[in-house]
């Protein structure tokens, strides 16, 4: 069985998931690299060892010299997106990277092009358009099922116990109309078929005024105009009582889809003195391990195969350009236009 | 406008919605007069007064010698449904009355008999049957929507508190079987089409060992095959935590249908620490007060216009039959043959 | 039994739901007089004689002469409010008048300033505010279940075939954004405890482009900020595939609440060859039915007791405000402040 | 890494499902030997060469002399199993067999007698226990969560399509009482902690006569007494319009809880012309995948460890013996006791 050797950069609470798929679960995928920084030497190492991985690095320029590595996943902090997206391109190696792409649309704009001038695939951790749901609703979508979309409504909402720990560290984390967002622009633009055009941002640190130092939100709300006359409304929350809540909703001039509008962590209904009781998702692993699993396997096939994949570098940049609009309009409470 | 003259027996909770709607919210019904026990006097002469009801009996054979009366409604308690209903029809008139019609098999049948030999209309008190969803599910059960139905399965749940009350008196109460199980075995003939033939019940008085002392149950369940090939099962309990609920699903051979699986108490959903909660109903009024005033209206109406109701004295001997070979079963552990 | 003594103008199809309510199923009220236009001298003549109502006119000022008369409903068209409430006012009657209240801002605040000088009950007929479910709401978002309300999503919409009943005449059609999203607006005012302070509306008459000529949506969104800091979002359309829409919701810090997000128009649940089949509302009266009751029955009270209802010639003013300047924020693009 | 060595016997539909998540799914799981009939070799051989799997046999006593085999995965023919279970203890070694364990309760006695007599692991492939959602539910039944539990409700719902596959080969497969509602007496079992003690079984070859030439039906319904005084619904057919459905609820004296009361194939909730729509299950193995996956890796994990697992061979004895005499209950119309 030919496999496709890969290194992973980056073994965060993601990465770790992103590294454990490629070892594990996908057959035509050889996880031949891991490369971090010094300071996690121990955890590494312990890693190497006990999943049989050939090499280590804490050098990512090392770790793509290697002349057998075929592909390479980048899920480096942000920051180090930009440089390690080009060198691995310039590398001529086969890229999957995190969104975002870059710190800022310039960053973004630079990996798009290298991107393009190179013919190896690149792709976008976008890893809900994998999601069987969603694919499902787009096949049903391009199949008319519901006339022409109209409106995207995408609610992202994290549960309390996030804030909760991102409060005690705002200033370092991105922006919520960025960081949450990103994945809603992205679905809009692909259920929709088109093009940001205005944007207004509403929102607040109503629970958490530690957010409102950097500009943030703890729940943030925004209408946006696409250039086809479609619209998409985003609400990005943390403060979610009941937990982890990806809801989507597409209205057509035909009908309407709403995927997840009951986040339930499984199928039991339990008729209490409450009610009838449903739990729900607690974590984004519970409701995403499936899709980052389909994206990784996807993006190995695509290798494989040769064959582009759909989500590219210029849907990263895009969705940052669109993240980083819709924050302006909340800090300066005026109407953006693209 | 012309208007029906009723009259009616028995002023207990139910009867007084009875007398309500025939009163207040049936516009070609007038409530002419109504009837009670002495004890009830300092109640019904409230009411009769407040009401503006012409007419107020202590003596059901007063009331039905009026000749303008040309309907009765008997919400008597059920010793008491043999000789009204047996007197109304003499009288001439039109009869609706509660369930059971009688005490025991041989009552129900003189009633039958006495009924049949009468022009005028007969009607039960089969609430469920005009309730909208039920009526909705005959429609399209007729129409074929599912083929051809082979299993009925109906749950009647009373809520905790009503066991908790009905506990203190156990030994007053009919059995559960009879009681509360007739609407389904009702509705069980009426959606297969067909007479029961076998029976075979269990439960167990689980929470309140007080209903074993006359052999009766809080939660009892029976199979039953019907001549037809068609099959049923009850579960008949009260101690539901969640409330009220009254569910009922008819399979055929090419779909199935569920009534009411959820019983909501209205159409809120909250999103809480908890899940997703749904409170539930908690009193059989709040269920069932539509069907109520339908099957009154329904009634009013027959009446006005001279024809049948589909409901006849005929269904009420079959309720009861079955619903005393059930508690034969589940006394005796045997398999029970009708 | 004292009753209060109404009179009604206007009998459209609402006004008809109105007065069949104070004629069968409130008790406490007499319907004693009904007023139309001299072309529906057939229709109303009718009515008088088969409901046995003392009184028909064809000129509101003669109906109000009437020293019996108590109270007034008037459910005429929009044009007429003005004259009908200022008329009413004066003549000491209490007033129950049908949203909107006025034509424009100007006449509504003649009309809030008139009642306001009046000791006599003034409501506008909201009645979704009477319906179970949002009072329920409403009693537990005041309990403080959801902590501080953060964002209110309304979405008001028709089916299909409404639409294509009202773009033959669109022209004499108000707009989408003032007749249709009004209720939502005072519902956003009551849930959020808040007025407006900034709107930013989109939309398109995408499927149905005749009422683009009159500016006018089929489809139309809203993003609003309110004095708080609480937003609320508004999607109000016209070519729902699946029924009467209405839905709401309101997120909070602490949890979040939604009314009707499956607008469900029975208890019965299909499993059929598509799928889990639940049908939908067809048709407004059939979800508002209780709601109307319930407003008439609240304002027969309240002139019974004496007692002011929450619901005053201001929240009529408010509302009709709001969906002024929300249709100049579409007709404009501009974002519009208050 | 340490792994355990695994050789499977039987490779169809489902045994090939086992054998990808000990190659591909199950890091601490090694693959060495697979093991097939000798019609199969083409097939066999394939699998050995693409998957790198060192040994392939045509006799399972050949592969069970593998001195480094540890572990055996038994998804023969029932026919097989007695001799492959039997075999397979003998040479030690740890075993994981497909229900049911032997083709009578003469068969299953002896394996579990051998099974008790060694001091390996020997668990039975009853995935349901392992799927998440009936975890957690016993979990939380065995916290008290609704109290004693009294009554166990299973629904098993194949798809018509399957009827129709299997109507043409009806007298090679084994009665639908045993094949299909063995998964539901086992969880009888586990949820009820008790034994049965009574049944008496229903139901008819309603849509395919065919079936009832060998005394088998399409669609049966069993009541049935557990010792414990608990008792059991189960309704298991093979004609639903919808898709697989298997339900299972638990009422308990103080609440209940529901499994997959609406067996949705996605998170996809479609608003349409027919209403509310949600797409089910079509194949038994998008319900039953993860259950899969996680029972062969609680072996493997079990075998690492040396922990026993709950699931015992008794447990297969025990849901065979079920099976028969709710079968000759069917075929005689007489209640049965055990």
């Amino acid at each position: 069985m030919k496999k496709v050797k890969v290194g992973i950069v980056g073994l965060g609470e993601l990465g770790s998931v992103h590294a454990n798929n490629l070892r594990f679960k996908i057959p035509n995928a050889e996880l031949i690299a891991i490369c971090g920084v010094p300071a996690e030497k121990e955890k590494l190492e312990k890693l190497k060892a006990e999943w049989d991985i050939p090499y280590c690095f804490y050098d990512f320029a090392e770790m793509i010299k290697l002349p057998e590595l075929e592909a390479v996943v980048i899920s480096s902090s942000t920051a180090a997106h930009h440089e390690h997206a080009l060198a691995a391109i310039q590398a001529g190696k086969h890229v999957f990277i995190e969104k975002p792409t870059g710190l800022n649309e310039q960053e973004c704009m630079e990996i798009e092009q290298a991107a393009a001038a190179s013919d190896k695939i690149f792709t976008v951790g976008f890893m809900r358009r994998h999601d069987p749901s969603y694919a499902e609703a787009k096949r049903r979508i391009d199949a008319g099922e519901i006339g022409t979309p109209i409106l995207f409504r995408g609610y992202s909402l994290d549960p309390e116990w996030v804030a909760e720990y991102l409060a005690k560290r705002a200033a370092k984390n991105g922006c919520w109309f960025i960081d949450m967002t990103v994945h809603d622009y992205d679905l809009a633009r692909w259920f929709l078929g088109s093009e940001a055009e205005t944007v207004y941002a509403l929102g607040g640190a109503y629970a958490y005024p530690v957010f409102a130092e950097t500009n943030d939100v703890d729940n943030g709300y925004a209408l946006m105009k696409f250039k086809n006359g479609a619209c998409a409304f985003y609400y990005s929350g943390r403060t979610a009582a009941h937990g982890s809540h990806v809801e989507t909703e597409i209205v057509g001039t035909k009908g309407m889809i709403r995927i997840c509008d009951e986040p339930r962590r499984d199928r039991i209904k339990a008729y209490t003195k409450d009610g009838i009781v449903e739990k729900c998702l607690n974590l984004y692993l519970e409701r995403w391990g499936e899709a980052y699993y389909l994206e990784m396997q996807h993006f190995i096939d695509a290798v494989e195969q040769g064959t582009q994949l759909e989500i590219t570098a210029h849907d990263g940049t895009m969705a940052t350009k669109m993240g980083m609009l819709t924050q302006e309009s909340y800090v300066s409470g005026e109407l953006k236009k693209f």
